[in-house]
């Protein structure tokens, strides 16, 4: 009897952010694993760690950040290797993904190399998109709106491709492109109803209206919510 | 002192699928609002019905559906100033919302007539978007795509224009447009790998390649998923 591979969507942040259905696999399965950077804490596991209980193994699965570059894959076959292990002992493996497991997560990487041989189900979270709307007291779209989530970090000329046609754009990764993304978006008037959030739900969360952020540079994990209309509720 | 406005995500559909957060909130708050259809049930409430604890005020918020118009405002002009004579007495009121209050969520109605006389605050949810993509195991989007959320109650022309320039697409309400919907991406050739679903985390959730389904229709609540370079996670 092979063991089943949980995705768990552990929120963004706020470790009161996570569905029963998150605790009821968390508290059941004695293998773990995470993501983390070279050194120190794991986002997910520290979002995770006030609902872990008893003892469990723990896989690291560390990962260099390099600037605008995708991860060296090779990290995760090393996982998938010591996660197949276990599943093929009849040893089931939750691993923590900061929001949802499949919006922008690294869990596909290891979804994409053990979903074909083995059991995979994937818990979803609440994702930054949903819980930087709520932080921001603003909401996403309704009625027949188009939403687009658009990650900063692809060149001018694309975004504002996309931007023309679109109601409400949400961009993801803004890191170190903040200063540009608002040049864009007050050239396209834009800017005047454009919201930054970053580390939402968290302890240090920030936001502000964009055109007040003075920063060139924001973490990585931080967003820009805009509606072409203003405001999507009025 | 003035009660708060709780806007309450209770997921897509699975018990399960609610927050911790969203769970304190209803345990505390005895007035609640949902909204339902003229007559029967609401799907909010019932989602959110194993966690209700003790005596509720409950405020029904009952919009007739006209298919491909939407709702007559003053049912929300009723229930805010309903909502509203509460809030002002002192008394805390949690609206319930399926999936995510700010999501396509008919709660901005609410917020739209309320949020500047009151303290509101919302509480995320898991939404049909990443519940749909756990329940079928294809991932939405990863590294540098851009994502779209197309109402499929849109006309071919400008769904295809939308499509040219975005890596997924996630269409909801696609209901009476199924049909159409399967053709559009028939002709763009994305129709391999698109997906349906409907109900989504309920128990009678039904999945689907969008290209196996025969129907014309579809409830309100279904979703086409699709990816234009087929598997995002490869």
């Amino acid at each position: 009897m092979s063991g089943t591979l949980y995705g768990v969507g552990v929120g963004p942040g706020d470790p009161e952010l996570i569905t029963l259905k998150a605790l009821r696999v968390l508290e059941r399965t004695s293998i773990i694993a995470w993501p983390a950077p070279p050194e120190g804490d794991s986002l997910a596991r520290r979002i995770a760690a006030p609902h872990l209980n008893g003892d469990k193994t723990e896989i690291a699965i560390r990962m260099p950040i390099e600037a605008g570059r995708f991860p060296d894959q090779r990290v995760y076959d090393t996982a998938a290797d010591e996660i197949a292990t276990h599943l093929a002992a009849g040893r089931d493996v939750a691993v923590l993904c900061e929001g949802d497991p499949f919006f922008y997560g690294s869990f596909m990487y290891l979804f994409g190399r053990l979903a074909q041989d083995h059991t995979v189900q994937v818990v979803p979270g609440i994702s930054s998109l949903t819980a930087s709307a709520a932080a921001l007291g603003a909401p996403l779209a309704a009625r027949n709106d188009t939403l687009a989530i658009l990650p900063a970090t692809l060149p001018d000329a694309e975004l504002e491709a996309r931007l023309r046609s679109i109601d409400a754009a949400v961009f993801i990764k803004v890191g170190r492109h903040l200063g540009r993304l608002r040049r864009l978006l007050k050239r396209l008037g834009l800017a005047a109803d454009a919201h930054y959030i970053e580390h939402a739900t968290m302890a240090d969360q920030r936001t502000q209206l964009l055109r007040e952020v003075p920063d060139e540079r924001a973490p990585y994990f931080s967003m820009v919510l805009v509606h072409r209309r203003g405001e999507a509720w009025t």
